[in-house]
């Protein structure tokens, strides 16, 4: 693609690097903002800026946030002996929204996943192992993406735990609430049937 | 969505403000430059600035430029008597790519479009229309898009310019080089009945 500007082109670059973006959107995206006044501008590149110089990560949970503790860590109503292991923060926001859990998170920033070069100890698993040891921690839950990269995560996070009196679960896989039966996958619905649960419990909630 | 950071929050808007980014892609673009070096995210952030700061856009076409001409209008060899008219520099992109062309274009800047509040006046008309005055020009092309706004356009121009000594022509439309018959619409396939050529200029070039 022949730009007919290296500022263009630049801007163009920067915007392609970006995931799932390719040059062709790319350059969509950098004419929609030529478009805009020089104030508008400004404030996109202070944006982008800003996140380097301003986000903070939570020093108890590795969330994002803007003060030294986020906002579910600083909150004393939420269950602090219950974790719950995620891979990012886009997991939290997705847990959240469900407005079923109580306890706080743990961000890994990651899962382990030699192919791309990440080992544990790219990941946030010291702070975990601390709290642990220090009986902070009544239940871990790991909430990980069901790929063969999370659950080697999940594993090698137990072996280092070596639980004791500490309880550690995972989210239960099965069929999709509202999905027909014949749509399931079958290592899916393999699954929902070895662990099948006492019909009872689906409608006596706690 | 709920974001644990302002600072995180306004990036995403910013980037929710382009076309066709929505606020979970949004996030995803943010999360990915949050993972960057200081240096690479003030790459990033100063290309944005500099778009605004440096572009320049050709004194005599209207398309982007680093310079007072752009590259195609300083170019002695290109024949400047001959003007395609066209919406954006994408367009100028997409027909220097077929490597077709020789002549000159003119970019607009859009299109008529009154359901978008643009007008004739918003658009780059008034050097076009200075510049076959001053009979400079012994071709115009409209290449817009074959839409009701590019129409509109291409005919509110055909009038201003009252053609006297100035050939005006437009795009072929047809049916595409290598498609089958029957998927082509059925306008398309109309107006490349109606608009037959003679068998021999398909293969005699010029």
């Amino acid at each position: 693609m022949d730009l007919p500007s290296k500022y263009l082109n630049e801007a163009v670059e920067q915007f392609a690097s970006l995931p799932s973006i390719g040059k062709r959107s790319a350059l969509r995206l950098v004419l929609d903002l030529l478009k805009r006044s020089p104030e508008e501008i400004d404030r996109f590149s202070n944006a982008i800026k800003g996140i380097k110089e301003n986000i903070k990560y939570c020093e108890n949970c590795g969330n994002i946030s803007d003060d030294k503790k986020c906002v579910i860590c600083a909150n004393p109503a939420r269950e602090h002996r219950t974790v719950c292991v995620v891979e990012d923060i886009r997991d939290i926001m997705a847990i959240e929204a469900t407005r079923s859990y109580r306890g706080i998170y743990h961000v890994l920033g990651g899962v382990i996943s030699p192919m791309d070069g990440q080992g544990p100890e790219d990941l946030n698993i010291p702070t975990l192992l601390t709290k642990v040891r220090e009986d902070k921690i009544d239940e871990i839950i790991f909430a990980l993406s069901s790929t063969m990269e999370g659950d080697t995560t999940n594993f090698y996070i137990y072996k280092k735990i070596s639980p004791s009196d500490i309880t550690v679960t995972t989210l239960s896989r099965g069929v999709s609430v509202g999905s027909e039966l014949h749509y399931a996958d079958e290592l899916t619905l393999g699954r929902s049937i070895l662990q099948r649960l006492p019909f009872e419990s689906t409608f006596k909630s706690k």
